[in-house]
Parts: C-alpha cells; structure tokens; sequence
C-alpha cells in the first residue's frame, strides 16, 4: 500500500454531505488524496474533494467499481451496500469500518441483538419482523404499553422512532421490521466517541450531553463536558470502550447512552463514524472528531481527545413554515457573540427541521457557554 | 453587492498557495464561492476552490479579467499587478487590502518612508536606486559599516536581506533598488497580527516571539504568548495598531518587530494578510488568523483573538541536501506527540530549505509546548 503521505495513495469516501465536507478538511491538513460518491450532483463535499463520482450508495456495481482503486474506504453514512464493501475487502481494499461492522449496526435490530449477545447494557427489547406481529403480541399480552418503536431500518434524526402509549399510535407506522423498546425513565442522554486504530489504541472523548428539541426528536444543543459526576463519566467511557471493542470497530464509533434515575448507563444506538455529538471537537478539543477518524484509519497514532476549553454545539436546522432557497438570519449578531463560529453546511434549499449546520460556542466555563449557546438559538432563524 | 452567505457571492483571490489554501478551509465553514488565480496549475489552492484560473499574477491584463466578476478580491501575496487592482476598485470591487495600502508594502523602500512620514518608530535608513550610489554613500563616509542591507522589491523568506560588514559582501548584490539599515541590537523579534473590518473595528492578537534559524534566516519557531513582560507586549499591541490605523488597512496586518535592548519597539516589516507568525493560531486562537480575515474583508464582527491554549509553530522546510518527490521521514513519531498536529502544504517537489508545511504544538504550559516543539523539530526530516 503506498504511504498516505503520497500522491499515490487515495482514500475514498462513501457519502459527500456534511460529515464528509468536514472530514475533507482534514485531508487538506494531511495533503491526503481523496475520491468521493454521492447520489447527489450538488453534495457539499463536491468541491473539495480530488474526484467526485456521483452515484448510489446502495447499489452493488456502483460502489465496487467507485472502491476497486482506493487504498483505505470510509463512510459517511451507514446505508451502503456492504456486499460489495465486502468484495472490496477480500480484494485488498482496506475498509473502515468494517464490512462486518457495519451490518451489525445498519440494522437497529441486529444492533440490539448485537448488545445482548455481547452483555452490553442497554434497554430491554423485542424484535418483531412486522407491525401486525407486533400487535398480535400485543394482544396476547406478550408486550405491554407503553413502549418505544423503532424501525429496524431507514431510521436516522428522529425518523423512525415513536413512543407508543395507546394502540392508536401505531396507525401511521410503516408495516416494516421493528424493535419495541422499554421505555426507561432517564436523567440524561449522553454520548462517548471512542476511537480506535488498526493497531488497537484505543481514546474516549469526554462524555457529552444532548439536550433534544421536544417536537422534533432532534439533539438541540450538544455539552461537553457533560454536567454529570465523575463516576458516571468514567462508567459511561467504560461501556463505551466495551462496544467498541466488540464492534472491533477502526475508526470513530459514537456511542449514544442514556443514563437511568438510578445512574445506570445503558446503551441506545451507535454510528461507526464521525458524528452530530462530535462537532463541538472542531474548535473545542486537541484532536477534532475528524482528524482523528483519520488517524485512526489510516493507523497513525492516535491524538489527545481532551478539551482545550468547554463547547456547547447548537445544530442549525430549517425553522418550521419555510421551504426554499436558503437565508441565514441574523448571523452577523451571533458571529459578534463571544466564541461563536457557525458551520453552514452549503445546501441550498432549506425546510422544516432539516439540518443546514451548526454553530459551535466556546469557553473556560461551560454554563457561560450554554447560556451564549441559548442566545444564538434565540437569535439566528434558517428560513427561506 | 449580494451577501457572501449567498451562491450569487464570489470571493477572489490572488494567490493559490498554502497561504490561499488555509484560507480556503475557512470558506467552507462559511461555504463562501471562491474563484483563485495561481500561475501554477499544481498550486495547493486548486481542489478547495470553486474555480481555479491559471495566470499571471503580475500581468494587467490577467488580473483585471479575473477579478472583473468577484464581488470582493483580497491577496495571499503582495506580488501582483496593483493597476489592474486600481481599475477593479473604480469599478466596484471591493479590493482588501486596497491597491494603495499594497503599493505602499510592496517596495521596502516606499514602505519604510511611510513609517518616517507617519511617526511609526522604525530601524534608521536610507534609500538608494541602486548598489552603486550606495558604495558611493560609503565612500563618502555618508554610510557607515556595519548595516542592514535590503532589497526594496521580491525579498521574501530571508532572500534580499543580507548584513554587510565588509565592503566584498556587496560583490554578489543584485544592483538594484535597496535600503540600507542600521544594525539596531536587538533582544528578541516579536510580531503583532492586526484584524480591521472596514466598518474599523480593530482587534490585535496577542504578541509572538520568532526564533530564526541562523543559516537560512528563516523563522523557525514562533511561539504564543511570547515570553516578554506584559509592558513591552502593550507596548508592541498599541504600535501595531497604530501602523494598521496608518495603513487603513481591511483584512489582517503582521507587523514584524524588534524588542531593542533597552525595550524599545521598532517596526521592521508587515504583511497585510495572513502570516507564517500566525499559523499557530489555527489550534490555539478562538478565532484563527484565516476566519478572521474572512470575517474582516466580509466586513463582520471580528472574532475573538484570545488565546485557548498557548501554541508553538515550527516550520517545515526541505532539508540540506535534498531535492525530488518530498518524503516526510518519521511523520508518524511527532504524531504520537502530545498536542501536536502536522500541516503538509501539498507541494510534490522539496528542496533545501523550501517550506513545505508547519507543525503546531499546543499545550497549556508555553515551556513545555517550546520543548516537545524542539522534540518535534529533532525528529521530523524532509527529505526526498
């Protein structure tokens, strides 16, 4: 394999929206040669990107023939098709996460069977390969309300889950694969993004906290640190560590948790890549989320994933009632705010909840910065 | 004129190097339309940017065509046709920094006249339009030896800066326009980066401390916070400002500094743009060198200049006795290095002493990030 510091190597990347766009930029510090497929002619990593190849992600001959001449394969986004990631690997073609992996998680379903099988903690559960199986065990008592439904696939921000209390709220579901979840009462979400090299070095972020919007399912602010003890933060690093281990997982794994009323940690869903619950890495942390994905794919040594100073991430998301070309209001009073950078994302269109970036707000005290972060949520408005 | 957070926008620039490149990087955070002209068809700018123009920077005609449809056009170096910047200006484009402020810095003769005009204390000299009026000076006991020779156009990077001790060290000067300077005795060199809006909002970063390598005269660390007392740091903040205030310039001013013996602050030279003594900024700043002269040319609040951690840069050149396809020996040993990040400016052919990258070194203690900084430099070689 030619080294990476080399005009001959190339990594390619599966998926060119957001996460891609800011992994690029860390090619760009590397000098790193990089090749990107995207279904989409105007994906935000289009331009900075070395060759962009537009195309399904999901479709065998599409990704095989976009991955047989790079060196390392990356993702950024979990809905590939795998049989050809698995081809690839057989052919040479280093692929992280991997193939394996990336099945194990692509389901929620297969994911959740994959914690029990390997005793790590997460909520109680049962897998249904229907909606009417899973009303029949309703009725026959099997399974009692309420409950959280998932579906097994095509779930990401909030789609594809639903809290069901009466038998009403499953009239609208898709009639697909889906998990029924104990709803447990919790305190906090929280997430840990464990990093993991080829060679097996393996980092924990600082546990973060999300703070969702009640309507949309959607993380509305992002903490780290988060404001726990101690002894929760290293049970939650610790857990995290586990999945990692288990997924043996190259690369970033972001593992999202729910700590109980009585300080358990369990286990909800983890994504094989950089991620939403990272972002506040870019200016808060020694080695942002990005760079590090990078390292660690490409089996460099790992860098420090402590924090410089406290980061509160705020997600910029179309405001509800406006569709179309995109306008950010008033972004030049958040830019005069104390720390404050935004990330636009360069799509072009907004509408309701879609997320079209985010602003980072940074400082020495981490309740300033989430008061800083609650104003710009007040002040800038994506509309159209 | 369209707001830059708008496809209709365009921000040109002159320069496709790595300078243009880290600019770049900020662009996409903002996902502002760039259009760059480099003479090079392999400049580092040429996959980040939305159009790359290969051209003369120099020529007339060149410039005035490329820069004719931008909205607004800054620099990343100062060699570039000014009457074509000018015509621009009259036309509406909004040139930073302006062609005046350029004409100014670009000729050392004209620059170091204006320091004279405008009281900005600055090393005594003389002009002469070429090598032989100046050895007449010398003759004529109107110049005495030692002094600082300087060519007035196309020094850079310690080329056209020679001390002269004898009169042979004159044998092998191009007979050109110069300046002679006296040899002040100086402590330490510090440097100040200056950011104004056009709205004339002025931030100062705090003070750097170059070491230079005593061959090459070239920077070899710059280190944030420089370790000078707090008076002779005010003392160097306020001059800078005064000689960006002088300038008017819109965008960032470096001003390069000597701390005397006795703490006096004298202007050697400035840059009005981003600078090799602030790339150390791009880890350790709230706000990096590059965003902020975004911000300032886009005529947005300046963001904060303030330190998170302090920073070491350490450049990267080509070493002795080697010239090819660049390797970048141990890359991988200063990577496991605490708080240290590579920069490779992506350029294919090394040659003794040509600056291929920068490595920042962050940490919370100054002397402990000067320390792994010189780890860092005793380990890494590039080579071919």
């Amino acid at each position: 394999m030619p080294h990476y510091f080399s005009s001959d190597f190339t990594l390619g990347i599966l998926g060119g929206g957001q996460l891609g766009k800011m992994l690029l930029t860390e090619t760009r510090k590397f000098d790193i040669t990089t090749k990107v497929l995207d279904p989409s002619p105007d994906a935000p990593c289009r331009i900075a990107c070395n060759t962009f190849v537009q195309g399904n992600l999901t479709d065998f001959n599409t990704v095989y023939n976009f991955g047989k001449d790079v060196e390392v394969l990356t993702i950024e986004i979990e809905n590939v098709n795998v049989e050809a990631l698995e081809k690839l690997q057989t052919e040479g073609v280093k692929v992280y996460p991997s193939p394996q992996t990336i099945k194990n998680i692509q389901n929620k379903a297969s994911q959740k069977q994959f914690y029990a099988t390997h005793g790590i903690p997460t909520a109680p559960f049962q897998v249904f390969q229907n909606t009417e199986s899973l009303k029949k065990a309703i009725n026959e008592q099997q399974l009692t309300l309420p409950f959280v439904w998932k579906s097994a696939r095509f779930g990401y921000d909030g789609n594809g889950v639903k809290i069901v209390r009466q038998l009403t709220d499953l009239n609208f579901l898709p009639n697909d694969q889906c998990i029924a979840e104990s709803l447990v009462p919790f305190k906090k979400e929280l997430a840990v993004i464990v990093a993991r090299n080829a060679k097996g070095q393996v980092r924990t972020y600082p546990v973060v906290e999300m703070e969702f919007h009640p309507e949309a399912n959607q993380v509305e602010y992002v903490l780290c640190p988060a404001r726990i003890e101690e002894a929760v933060a290293q049970k939650a690093r610790t857990i995290a560590i586990q999945v990692a281990q288990a997924f043996e997982v190259v690369g970033l794994l972001a593992v999202e948790l729910f700590q109980t009323e009585n300080d358990e940690i369990l286990v909800n869903e983890v994504a094989p890549r950089p991620h939403n619950s990272g972002h506040y890495s870019i200016e808060a942390a020694y080695t942002n989320q990005f760079e590090q994905h990078l390292r660690a794919i490409l089996n460099l040594p790992l860098g420090s994933t402590e924090s410089k100073v406290a980061g509160v991430m705020v997600n910029l998301v179309g405001a509800e009632g406006y569709q179309g070309k995109v306008v950010y209001e008033n972004i030049e009073q958040i830019m005069a705010m104390e720390g404050v950078t935004p990330h636009i994302y360069g799509k072009k269109e907004t509408r309701p909840f879609r997320k079209m970036g985010h602003v980072t707000i940074v400082n020495p005290n981490i309740n300033k910065a989430r008061q800083i972060a609650e104003q710009v949520k007040n002040t800038i408005r994506v509309i159209a």
